[in-house]
């Protein structure tokens, strides 16, 4: 099985010239190119529990490689190469097809090799490892973020999670055709923010990828930064101008999962700085808060109340 | 779910130097030693299919990682780190900590690190990266056998398999309980060859490791290196004292899965090389055929028969 699979299906990867010998052999042999350190990030998708289980196999051959990519771009590395672990219920051909055009249409995207994996029956379950380089001491981390760094985030937030809603058949009333498939489509086939990500490094005092919602991820950098709190304001949460037809609270903007955008911060003097690395890029991106001494999450709401935030996001066990 | 437990039980490993940042940011970073290349290979073990739903989690925590080092070992590297995706059912402790022990008491023995993953809630199934080094060009391939060249195996043949039949409940008749053990253990707590795999760089013209059986895994070397042939002297099959006492056709042994063995070829000039490097690292070794220019793999059995031997090992797939 092993075998013939991975040779028929995953084996028209791009080629790159730091891959050695790819899938075929006992390993994968790589070459990491001269004083640069090596990212690697691994992530896996059960069905039912990281997607529906009607997403159609091309979004999710898509979102295994994004998901990865996406924490990739949290620390500002340059992605290089995958391995794919792949458990199967059945050897189905159509769903092997589709899943692995999806993969590799991302992968081409972001000159990705396919360099090894495994491929197993039992219940489906996807594991990928994302490998990537970033120059020495140059990475971005969630530790880092110090009172009165600004924080901000890339994109817009919330789609993923209305685009959820909407596959599971929840109603927000009229909605555009092209509005509808716009929040899919950023649920099924997110971008990660691959070049925001190199772009912020030397910039960001930390970053995150928002992959559990925006409470959760901005919780991480504000934990691993010895316990400094944000401010945020509410209003200033960016919605896409198909969200911003629709009554959606902060409150789910807070807690959605799947946006898959960067969430970083910047003391005040690189302000500018940022600005045009980003802007250079052609990177969205939207000032939300604050970084506060104090310990939480504080909101402020559009009748200028501060709320209490808790760290919400989605979690895959209870 | 991500947090808790991969901090609880699994940041009690090894610490390297070449590890700059390991569990607890969005990727881990790490240091290739210069001018080395790095060999990854990845794994999974799903539950009722590459281990018995009865095998305890100490013995599924060290064969997790024993695979893949067995992967390592067959192309001759270093072993370094490893990352882990582990689905469970369930968040349970007793299982996290037996599997976890499993897991970095083999890990120790190769100084390999921990340094990321992921857990999530579904059917049990268990991906494993191994990571390792090795120096330019001096990687083991399968392709690379020429007519000519001796076959060689490491260690004994055939004592996992018949632990898993012990395992299920077979009958061999009458056996000492040390016996049992020792055919119990080699199923459960398989020594990858790592050190073997070291020293059979630059000797070596093709090697890979014994997982699916010698038959098939042979034949992975006889396909690689252009459609060569092996003659094997099924005497020559090397059996553990345990084995001897019982009544194991060759055929069982060419086909039982899970030795974790290597099997190589060496060209008759580098015979002497070979002898001094393996004694050098204690590793016991059997000359078992040679390879042919005609395609397959036929068999010389006791009384001198020829036999023709299929590619029969363990496939995990129909």
């Amino acid at each position: 099985m092993e075998f013939e699979l991975i040779t028929r299906y995953f084996t028209r990867s791009t080629r790159r010239p730091d891959v050695i010998q790819g899938i075929g052999d006992d390993c994968a042999l790589l070459r990491v190119p001269a004083g640069m350190e090596l990212a690697v990030t691994m992530d896996t998708l059960v069905s039912g529990v990281h997607f529906p289980m009607d997403t159609k196999p091309y979004a999710i051959g898509w979102k295994t490689l994004a998901v990865s990519l996406s924490d990739l771009a949290a620390i500002g590395a340059e992605p290089a190469w995958a391995t794919l672990a792949l458990t199967l219920p059945e050897a189905n051909e159509v769903w092997l097809d589709a899943f692995s055009r999806g993969l590799f249409d991302l992968a081409k995207q972001y000159n990705v090799a396919l360099v090894g994996g495994d491929t197993t029956r039992g219940s489906l379950a996807i594991t990928l490892q994302a490998h990537g380089f970033v120059p020495p001491g140059q990475s971005l981390r969630r530790a880092g973020a110090q009172a009165g760094d600004l924080i901000y985030v890339t994109g817009t937030l919330g789609d993923a999670t209305v685009g959820l809603d909407l596959r599971q058949g929840r109603r927000y009333g009229p909605m555009a055709l092209t509005d509808r498939k716009y929040l899919l489509n950023r649920l099924d086939q997110p971008q990660p923010q691959v070049a925001a990500g190199i772009a912020l490094r030397g910039i960001a005092s930390a970053a995150v990828d928002i992959s559990d919602g925006l409470g959760a991820d901005l919780g991480h950098i504000l934990e691993a930064s010895g316990g400094v709190g944000a401010l945020i304001g509410l209003e200033y949460l960016p919605r896409s101008s198909a969200l911003k037809k629709l009554t959606v609270p902060w409150e789910k903007i807070m807690a959605g999962g799947d946006d898959y955008e960067l969430c970083f911060t910047v003391p005040p003097a690189r302000e500018k700085l940022l600005e045009q690395a980003l802007i250079a890029v052609g990177c969205d991106f939207s000032l939300i808060g604050w970084i506060q001494p104090s310990p939480g999450i504080v909101g402020i709401d559009a009748e200028s109340q501060l709320v209490k935030i808790g760290a919400t996001g989605y979690r895959h066990f209870p």
